[in-house]
């Protein structure tokens, strides 16, 4: 395990997360390669001098690799994780992005004994996609959840925590399936409910175009989620399908609950319950403009 | 009916709403006063520069008022709408901030018939409240919506487009119960889903605690409107049961539909779903960062 400052890293993914990944890391490693499928890409990564070098060949973009770094969405990194074991090199950590862990964990553990697996998952991400929308500033300060195996060596978690740090990230070791269930509740639910409002209010203007004219910046912030990547919520929501489910069952007991108080007139219990979730989100804040 | 820079208006209520109007109207008018319950609200007032005068004595605040605004919480106005006609001038235009509709318009049929009653509600806010959070530009560029009675002369409407001009609103008029249910969609629906979206985390937090640790943006925009004041909201949804239930009940049909696609694996079906949502929710954009 060589140090970061020394190490040539591969980034397999040049979207927003990826794109914005090799540029955070170019110039605090030897080489910054990225690897992605459309030309375009690649050029386009090479143009905001994210990578040192692309390549769309994943073999030769991983070969001379001491660190890979898969960030496509989920399930194309499971697909990747199948094929990527014998182009690595002796020794090398390979993570990934993912942002749900335990089903690429457990395909982690079954890549050849050459290869240090590290499951990783940044707290942090836009609302749009591509590597136009890449930045070499989004992990800063953000946690960064890395989910080692039991066969990843404390050197290749060292490692890990030091390729987190150098990009501005806040290492949080968590199991697989302990993040899957964060996740789930503060992660996956908000999505759905952005996208369930959405819906709603599209079934409305069904009946009256004008409820779009009156959606005002409550509107906006609630429903902001439902604009993400299709893909990679996709992906999300179908490498975690438990964990959503029981999340959305959840808070639909919460919006039962919500609406008897309301239906019943019940003064003091829908007082009661506003102000407690008051109480919780004012103690969270809303410590900066995150991007 | 006089026109606005001749005339005097009183604010009744100076939280965030009338406090932020009293100040966007100062100067565009002869005098605003302020009335408010507690003394320290209106020393903030004066000392802010919001009001010309401030009592907390209604009768005498309104009593030579050629505009009476209320901005209290909607249930405040109701009772206020109950014993303000006898102490308003001939002529007087009565207009409220209430952010629901159809019963506030219908205690404004029962005035006596020298007032000129006029629903308002400007569809701005922010999730903090009181004079402290006060701010003249609030309702720049923001739709007000002006619900005139039959009763409300063309004079009196015309001088309610002009208030609403002046502090840089764009007035849209709309029959109480049209607003209401708009409302119900894009604004008491979204905080229910925030409010919800909080309980299943705070139910989350009694299993793992972590959870407060690893919400990210995603989850702080999406629950941005659970830090509402709970007054407003609880009157809010106390004055607009039906129309509420009726978007709760659209909304949880959404998510039973969303859940169903992730329970079964339908992929396809859950592309289209998200692809739609995403899509419209492209189109609304995100214009400016709303306060």
């Amino acid at each position: 395990v060589k140090r970061l400052a020394e190490g040539r890293v591969a980034v397999v993914g040049l979207g927003l997360m990826g794109g914005s990944l090799a540029g955070a890391l170019r110039g605090r490693c030897r080489a910054v390669v990225g690897v992605a499928r459309r030309t375009e890409t690649i050029e386009a990564a090479l143009a905001r001098g994210l990578v040192d070098r692309g390549t769309a060949d994943l073999a030769s973009g991983v070969r001379q690799a001491d660190v890979v770094i898969l960030a496509t969405p989920a399930r194309a990194i499971l697909h990747t994780l199948d094929e990527i074991g014998p182009l690595l090199p002796e020794g090398c950590l390979l993570m990934d992005l993912g942002s749900t862990k335990a089903q690429i964990v457990a395909r982690m553990a079954a890549l050849p004994g050459h290869v240090q697996p590290l499951g990783g998952h940044p707290m942090c991400g836009k609302e749009v996609s591509g590597i136009e929308a890449a930045d070499p500033a989004l992990y800063q300060g953000h946690i960064f959840v890395l989910t080692p195996l039991a066969r990843t060596s404390e050197a290749a978690l060292v490692q890990g925590c030091a390729l987190v740090e150098a990009i501005g990230g806040r290492p949080l070791i968590l199991p697989p399936e302990r993040h899957d269930r964060l996740v789930a509740v503060v992660s996956h639910l908000p999505y759905l409910l952005a996208c369930a409002l959405v819906g709603t209010a599209e079934a409305t203007a069904s009946i009256d175009p004008l409820v779009w004219g009156v959606a005002a910046s409550g509107f906006r912030d609630t429903s902001r989620l439902a604009a993400s990547d299709v893909t990679m919520m996709l992906d999300i929501l179908l490498t975690n399908r438990e964990p959503v489910l029981e999340a959305l069952e959840d808070c639909a007991g919460q919006l039962r609950d919500l609406a008897r108080l309301v239906d019943s007139g019940d003064e003091g219990g829908l007082r009661d319950a506003l102000a407690a979730v008051r109480e919780r989100r004012t103690e969270i804040g809303n410590p900066k403009p995150e991007t």
